[in-house]
């Protein structure tokens, strides 16, 4: 595997067109097309060209032209859809089918059926379990700071 | 309603100190804080600390500045709670319990049960449906460029 691209990853294989897609963007550091199994019709995977594992391993360059992008593709699906919001989504390690960071981008409605999803909640066994937790991340984000 | 602050709006609140949160992250534009109301412990909002409903609506300098600190935050949280992975998520308007942009993270671990979240899926009837799906959503981003 090499950065500019892993032989075997399905969207590097969509990155350098030998494998189809049907792309709604593309700049030097980033594409955007339709996930072929999608939540919704309009559901769009935008990635970065070479590979790039996970959100982490993102540099800064293109982590800015990324998010860039995203917002642009986020307005364009939901006013090309006529949506009424969007869900924007990524996977990392976990549920991610294809181990190239890619960012989902799915037109909304209401009561679309999705309403669910996001449960269910495990909630804190009290408030010291919340303060505990709370402090572990703070601490590590002043050590990666 | 202004952009410095929505007087109803439990997230501008938050971010003014006017209501409780474990906050683990804090600029002049950003705030993280632990969800009170976990996917899983550990499980973090990343908001702009002025009144900025959806991903559409934030202006570039606060883009960049969310979007750098949602990697170190996702770094964070990934390390502090010792998990396999995370899980980001943004929803735009439909499902949006605070209409107040913001960032999930959550540590996500093998068999956590979360597994099924990203279905029922919703397939294109025929390879035209994608194709004019796509070329719908591919003239509204060069309109928007």
């Amino acid at each position: 595997m090499t950065r500019s691209g892993d032989t075997k990853c399905l969207f590097c294989s969509i990155s350098k067109g030998n494998t189809d897609a049907f792309r709604v963007f593309k700049d030097d550091s980033t594409l955007c097309f339709l996930d072929k199994r999608p939540l919704f019709p309009g559901h769009c995977l935008l990635i970065p060209t070479v590979h790039i594992e996970t959100l982490n391993d993102l540099d800064q360059e293109t982590l800015g032209t990324i998010f860039r992008n995203l917002q642009l593709i986020n307005r364009a699906v939901e006013k090309a859809m006529e949506a009424e919001g969007t869900f924007v989504a990524i996977n990392n390690r976990i549920s991610q089918s294809v181990p190239h960071l890619h960012i989902h981008i799915v037109p909304r409605r209401k009561k679309d059926g999705l309403k669910g999803f996001f449960w269910p909640r495990n909630p804190y066994r009290d408030d010291k379990h919340m303060r505990d937790t709370g402090k572990k991340i703070k601490k590590v984000i002043k050590q990666l700071c």
